[in-house]
């Protein structure tokens, strides 16, 4: 019987005493450890974080008490302190637990996450109604040094640490120093941190000089100014200069620092600020070291930890956009490559380490990445911006603004289109096309494998104006990429199936694989699109006036995709044939395997089969699945 | 003749003496506030920034050094000294020159601009370009301290401040410290704005401190101190933490502080910042009084200042929202209204007035202004988010992630709907449509007057989801709004013509009088949709069953746009109707007069009955205009 498998609610943490939380946290951690070497998931933050959902729990009033966690994959122990520790098995899987945050899931996840740096915006949200409907509540953000340093969160501090209309919310905002996002940390920031982490020292020495000073005259004149310029004479700090009681920096993992001083500042008015300092991985000696290996490590033996797979898996579409960025850099010196904070998870750990000085990490900070590349494309430089399609959705102003309407030569590489799988909703990558194909000068292509995907970013990259190539995660078909840099035509498909006159189907991406499949049996044509926009609209008429019924398939948003470019287009030439548009519904879809996920869309090649029969009003020759 | 009439080029300016360049100034001031006068744009902050014009280009070698304007609405001094000054009669009109900086209008234009807060992000671009290819250009971004609160601006100063790869850019950016967007500022760091502008005081105290320190031995540990802890013992500034060598508060109006100090600057290597202080509307006294009123006004007497206009003007969309809100609010308490600091131009005046609690201007923060929302629904408040359709781009993540995933009860008033006349392509509310139908969970509301715009607020004010409304800039047909709360059938539309079996209208928004005037021409059939989702599929399939030809009618881009959702419902359910789409094409539109440019995109009555007789294959009845 151990402490934690009686801990079925928060209430049951704030009975036990500091000893046994000592204890608690122990067996969390474990537990952290053999739950996610079993199914996956986020390992090294949540490792980091054991203490601080301890001391948390036990300090505030939770749920009534709101705490927002930014990001969210950090919440493992929140979610097994508060009633989901048997649910963990499931975690990320389909009809399990999510990964992050969701206000469905529990009443103690206040507020969903998974993007990051929304928490402080929700958290002043939180304070704020609370003021204006008279409720004592406290609002609680924590959130990482890598996630509080984009614009996002500095413009919620700075409405979060003045009053409005005369009110002043109570909240509290911790800053989980552990000088790592997922890839190492970038920026101005962060060097800052890291000297306010040294801080101690100053604030020792200060008191020092004070003391020498204290009989002289320039004591008095020192301490006024300390009154008139907090946070200009004595070392303030930026969060000071925010309006926010800054406290610390503290160790996260120490709890008889954290719960004294979060008792401290849950019972002040007002902004609140506290520095901890944590390590990811904590405890767990392998991820100590490798905090980015385990950062979301697939199951492995925590005793031996992860070891590289014996058989060479296939080639992720991450890593073709890698290669070929080393390789398009080596070939043009104008190449310059940037990320916003995903080094790894797109792939451009090699092209850092042979490109340093082209090689530009902005940190989270998608804005800037976009319209940094329109400064550098002005001057005729080349960018390439990888991210993720989910995350251009905060680079989408920019987009429209500083490149498409300057029409300047930016290539994004759009990673994680499409469903992704086990984290879900949050960071689907389906409504890209719908969101990029409306903008004037932008064109839109749609690899549909690894072959294609390398020389569609050959040819989006030799284009003269924006382009987004969007690829999903995880592997393709496994068709070689070859290591040339060819193009293929500009806003041509291709014709891949012959089939009766009965059903075409227009192929928009890695879906191409499933519509062959379902092509065979319905003995359909299929022509690969390759780009939404500019649309193939010479194939397009042929196929549409040869045959009775169109297909369009895509692994994005039905409203406004590709399908949809494809009726307009129909519409415009008067061309009335009738079209199925097949696609991702409107409607969030949950994580789980992601093969699985498509198959209940009906986006594998027997429910393209199936459906297409449906619709020609044909019975299902396959069973159902 | 005037000094600036000899003046074509900042070539002529760098021939001048200081006193003739004070000469110039007084020139230069007076021109911009005659041209402006008679053509309307933008007056307080030109006026502000004269002084600073003359200054950069006497003393940067422009256009080879690159100069960034954020927002760029004060650059007519700039237009005035790069060879257009006697194009300023033109400005912002159909084929004049723009009221923004356009790469394509001048080679002194280095960045187009005119949403906020893109200026660093663009020079840290070209600094960084010039780096790469070893050219020593310098770059400069202006930006006020509006725009420099937004996210964005701080992940770019997170990022100029360090040194990528070993290279650090040569850039300056230049604070232009107005104490003025255009409503006054908000947010924590403007008052720390206010705290550095009476920073000469400390800092001439701490020479002093320094001085009686001198011959202690705390003297040599201050220096020590001041060495290792740039910015933390003496009075650093956010900016120095940034990594910027900060400079400041100067004159802005003072040449012979400005021209020395920028000749300083420009030969120091790395990241440079300089704080200036300018007066808004400067040696115009009306607009020194009421910059806001002297922001953007229409032509005046510049003798007379403006007066307010003897007939009363209809009321605009923007007076409609701002009277609902009013009204709305009055019957809740739950109702919080947001802006992201366009309190005048979203038509809250009155709503702060009456409701200072529950009135929130963030600032230039779009993303935190949606998530702020979203965390005030959280908790069963009611806020209602006014922003301008362009300005949404800006929070497009945060409508997905916090608001729409979590089928959060948030209203979006969005104004400036459609094509938005003098502000041109920037500012164009086309895309609204297209990227948020896409979204699960939302509703999009195209009222189609003023009454139905009130009632269309309250229908989406009461629906427990994120809804947006959208309208256009100016007013309407003139329909009486009424002063009740009522609401409207969710996701119906009605018919408000009965005509022939040939055609049939739908109409979503205000283009509903352009297409009922269009209608009396043909004996068409006009629906006023009222709903672009969720659509009324049943009055879609009514239309279709009855009518040869559908027309969707939408003052958004046709890509994905309305009509779209039209012709993906016929194809779902197989009604294989012609559908002609009209709407604004797929293409940036320039500034000029609203009107003018509809009929130009043959969205008027007359360009609405030719392109659908051309459709059908008539004759057209009227003059092509």
């Amino acid at each position: 019987m151990t402490l934690l498998s009686t801990i079925n609610s928060p209430a049951d943490l704030r009975q036990l005493s500091r000893p046994q939380l000592h204890q608690l946290a122990g067996e969390l951690r474990q537990y952290v450890l053999d739950s996610v070497s079993k199914t996956g998931g986020h390992l090294s933050s949540n490792l980091g974080t054991v203490e601080l959902t301890i001391a948390l729990h036990a300090v505030f009033d939770t749920p009534r008490d709101r705490i927002v966690w930014d990001v969210g994959h950090q919440t493992y122990p929140h979610k097994i302190l508060t009633g989901r520790r048997d649910q963990m098995a499931t975690l990320r899987q389909l009809g399990g637990i999510s990964g992050f945050p969701r206000r469905d899931e529990s009443e103690y996840d206040t507020f969903g996450t998974a993007h990051s740096s929304t928490s402080i915006s929700a958290a002043h949200g939180f304070a704020m109604a609370a003021k204006l409907k008279g409720e004592s509540r406290r609002a609680v953000a924590v959130i990482g040094d890598g996630a509080i340093t984009a614009g996002m969160a500095f413009e919620a501090l700075n409405n979060a640490g003045v009053p409005h209309g005369g009110l002043l919310g109570d909240m509290l905002v911790i800053l989980n120093d552990n000088d790592m996002s997922i890839s190492p940390p970038v920026g101005a920031l962060n060097k800052y941190f890291t000297r306010l982490m040294s801080g101690k020292f100053y604030s020792q020495a200060r008191e020092g000089a004070k003391g020498l000073l204290k009989n002289t005259p320039l004591y008095e004149f020192a301490r006024r100014f300390e009154e008139h310029t907090k946070g200009m004479f004595v070392p303030g700090t930026i969060f000071e200069e925010f309006g926010f009681n800054y406290v610390g920096p503290i160790d996260g993992h120490d709890l008889d620092a954290l719960i004294p001083t979060l008792e401290n500042l849950r019972d002040k008015p007002g902004p609140q600020f506290l520095h901890i300092v944590t390590k990811k991985g904590q405890g767990y000696k392998l991820a100590e070291a490798d905090p980015v290996k385990y950062h979301g490590p697939t199951p492995f033996d925590p005793a031996q930890g992860i070891v590289a797979s014996s058989k060479p898996a296939k080639k992720s579409f991450t890593q073709v956009f890698g290669d070929w960025l080393c390789d398009q850099a080596e070939a043009d010196q104008k190449l310059v490559g940037i990320t916003p904070a995903m080094r790894e998870g797109s792939g451009m750990v090699e092209f850092h380490k042979r490109f340093p000085q082209r090689y530009y990490d902005v940190g989270i900070a998608e804005q800037h990445a976009v319209t940094f590349a329109a400064g550098l494309a002005c001057e005729g430089m080349k960018p390439v911006v990888a991210i993720y399609s989910t995350f251009l959705q905060r680079g989408y102003d920019q987009l429209i603004h500083d490149v498409a309407l300057q029409n300047l030569d930016v290539t994004f590489a759009l990673d994680r289109a499409g469903l992704v799988g086990a984290d879900g909703a949050t960071h689907a990558g389906n409504y890209d096309i719908a969101f990029t194909r409306c903008i004037p000068n932008m064109a839109v292509l749609t690899p549909a494998d690894e072959r294609e995907c390398r020389q569609l970013l050959s040819t989006a990259y030799q284009h003269p104006g924006p382009v987004t190539v969007r690829y999903p995660r995880g592997a393709g078909a496994g068709v070689d990429t070859g290591t040339d840099l060819s193009t293929l035509p500009w806003g041509q498909g291709e014709l891949r199936r012959e089939g009766g006159r009965d059903v075409a189907i227009l192929a928009f991406g890695t879906l191409l694989q499933a519509a062959l499949g379902a092509a065979d049996a319905l003995n359909a044509t299929v022509a690969n699109m390759r780009f939404v926009k500019p649309l193939d609209t010479a194939l397009v008429e042929r196929l549409a006036r040869s045959h009775g019924l169109l297909v369009t398939v895509e692994d994005g948003c039905v409203m406004g995709g590709a399908g949809s470019a494809v009726i307009e287009h129909l519409q415009a030439v008067g061309l009335n044939v009738p079209v199925l548009q097949l696609g991702l519904p409107d409607a969030f879809i949950e994580h789980g395997d992601p093969a699985k996920l498509m198959a209940l869309q009906g986006l594998d090649a027997a429910g393209i089969e199936r459906r297409i029969r449906q619709r020609l009003g044909e019975p299902a020759l396959r069973a159902v699945v």
